[in-house]
């Protein structure tokens, strides 16, 4: 049964991956999608999964129910541990997959610039179970703290740092804030708000760059009146699970610290001896193409390519633009048609605040408040992926907003991932 | 602010925990449920997260939130290690709780009767990480059937084996068989429907024990119909991981285990000192206290009591109502009137088998079919706790029903649990 025609793999089922998949529907080829989850996650609302806001399957969706109806098609979940260019194979812990065209649109993940304090401590937030750690470890420190007698280890317990002021620290702080000051206060009868502080922590003096700085300054009065502590121009030295230290050897004392103030490609692409450069990401051609090899793309947040002397940033709309690209020139280099390069078309930028605020730049158009609010509503709804998702999402946020509620404050508690599978079970030698 | 109130202390927020502390509600007694987890668990629809049909998340409820407009109400998270009789003590991983009055309703965990293979290998069925253990199992299974080459081992990894003919094993073979024949067979295009089984192994010659005879004889009709092989007379000699052993010396390869035969109480009884009858219940007067001791009531799965000569099943309606005999006649006691014996009214039993058929008994009547299967649609949409669960579940049901469709099929990887958190992190000193 094996087929002549040409076999596109593609590893990473995240915006670039799916939007390539999709572009390749009914082409003469074979797809083949690879990765180590067996669904997309819609990450842009990771933070709200993380603030109890919405549940973890809400944002997430089985990558075989996407492409279901695409004919030539096929999912492989595997993890995938380097690529033999020569032999033109995917390795992965199950055996090698073949491929005559290869994508690699594998993400980013975070960036703690080397501080060994906060990648041990500190919450990340680029994956599912990062947002349900953090959304168990917030609920704990609620439990926790309601048992403290120790003043100073209550205060500990209810000082939640958030570092980094771009989309994520921002929505994430504002979230938190809410949760916290309209839901938990009336879980925890007893519970003085002038206890519970939310910092946010950004080493610039001002928030979302790359937003106009009249948005950036709305958003700032936003969290602001949200309860947010703002602290500009602090410079985390580390954290040690108790306290944030900072350059003037101050000391914070906080038992959560969230880090969303970097990002980078995903360590793979050096283990793959792909060259790499700023936030190690693959300097590609306008093509997309890495510069030596007619049959590799690198799109999305593993891409480094500039576009007017400035990188392109590591967002959505960049990574589905280009997968979309890759895909297309794939087909062209197929039919020997000359290939296209790749041009940013900017839908604009959102960001929310909490239930009823947010800021919004589309075209040359920046707007505040509740209807920048009701625009990131519809484009976020717009995007998640299965109407049924949008369905439960829309329920729970319309509830919370009706009564200020959340749905999700459940602990889970251990095992419920599945680290504690026996190898033998899990990894047959069947591959 | 110490008050002269009696201390009434709960441990456990199962069914009898949950309907004693309402009980109380207004009463002048101070309240304090323990649980080491902040939700309630509706039990009887794990099995549903297991086959992917609804979210872990619908089933499980914050307890606070349960709770809040109850004034003489406290929680406290914590891991009960035992009780100080003498002093009045619950003891917990984060200090002792003071009592006056001590309801146990610590409910029951899966009896492997001794079978350490079992115990290893096998998925048990009791806890919301249980079900999404053995939900993220089944789906890994299909994903790395659809990679193996040699049929042996393909043919093990599509063989799902459910020991148990109770309401649970039942419940749990339809819906996994419906899982897979339904739903998984549009996700995976080369599934050979053949290649999969879905046995239900029961060491006696019928299923439901309990029920009518023409109930249980419905059940396995049903059962037949949806694919499910019934194993009669099968005992289970021991499960190695690979395949199931019996009593005469045959295997059956399967890398599926479902645990669904035995429960008994929880092991804690036992740490606690207290005497233990079958299947480690305490057993208790007929006021539920436990002999000797004036203020110590055991209710729900802990207990052992009889009627008519037999044990009271293990079972919701037995709990809810010892839950709320016992707050009663703490009550009473505190009033100086004489104590209640437990009457059981038996409200009947339902148990489902897939998306439209089910079996009930209720009051002499008995019915199968599509109309047992509303009333346990009804009965079950009833007492799932808040109004947004029950909405969402529903919508996610009329989902399935409507499009052959499962919401959840997402297999969450490591570190979806709290189970990686360093122990600095979530023990801090100051219980």
């Amino acid at each position: 049964m094996s087929s002549p025609l040409p076999k596109v793999v593609i590893v990473g089922a995240g915006f670039a991956g799916l939007r390539a998949v999709r572009q390749l529907a009914g082409a003469p080829v074979q797809v083949t999608l690879v990765d180590q989850n067996n669904y997309h996650l819609f990450q842009p609302l990771l933070y709200q999964v993380a603030t109890a806001g919405v549940s973890a399957t809400d944002i997430a969706y089985p990558v075989r129910a996407i492409f279901r109806k695409q004919a030539n098609f096929s999912f492989r979940m595997a993890k995938v541990s380097g690529v033999d260019f020569s032999a033109r194979q995917v390795l992965t812990e199950r055996g090698p997959i073949p491929y005559d065209q290869l994508i690699l649109g594998v993400g980013g993940e975070t960036n703690t610039f080397g501080l060994q304090g906060v990648a041990r401590h500190a919450f990340p937030l680029k994956s599912l179970d990062d947002a349900i750690r953090l959304r168990n470890h917030i609920l704990r420190m609620f439990e926790l703290s309601s048992q403290a007698n120790d003043p100073a280890a209550r205060l500990a317990l209810r000082t939640f740092v958030v570092v980094g002021g771009g989309p994520t620290g921002v929505e994430c702080a504002g979230a938190l804030s809410e949760l916290i000051r309209l839901v938990l206060v009336k879980d925890f009868p007893g519970l003085d708000l002038s206890d519970v502080q939310v910092h946010l922590v950004e080493r610039m003096d001002s928030l979302l760059p790359g937003f106009p700085s009249q948005l950036s300054a709305a958003a700032a009065e936003t969290l602001r009146r949200k309860h947010v502590t703002l602290n500009f121009g602090w410079q985390v030295q580390d954290y040690d699970g108790e306290a944030l230290c900072l350059a003037d050897g101050s000391r914070l004392p906080a038992r959560t610290l969230v880090w969303a103030a970097g990002v980078q490609a995903v360590s793979l692409l050096r283990l793959i001896g792909l060259p790499t450069s700023r936030q190690g990401r693959v300097p590609v051609l306008p093509t997309l193409q890495v510069p030596g090899y007619e049959n590799l793309w690198v799109v999305g947040d593993a891409a480094y390519l500039e576009e007017a002397g400035q990188p392109l940033p590591m967002m959505a709309p960049v990574a589905i633009q280009q997968g979309e690209l890759a895909a297309k020139n794939i087909l062209r280099q197929l039919a020997a048609q000359p290939l296209q390069e790749f041009q940013f078309k900017d839908p604009g930028s959102l960001a929310t605040i909490g239930r009823n605020a947010a800021v919004a730049r589309i075209n040359r158009l920046n707007f505040s408040g509740f209807a920048a609010w009701l625009v990131w509503l519809a484009v976020h709804i717009f995007w998640l992926i299965g109407f049924r998702n949008r369905l439960l999402v829309m329920i729970n946020w319309a509830w919370d907003y009706l009564f200020y509620e959340r749905a999700v404050r459940l602990i889970t508690s251990q095992g419920a991932s599945d680290a504690s599978y026996s190898p033998s079970r899990i990894d047959p030698e069947d591959g």
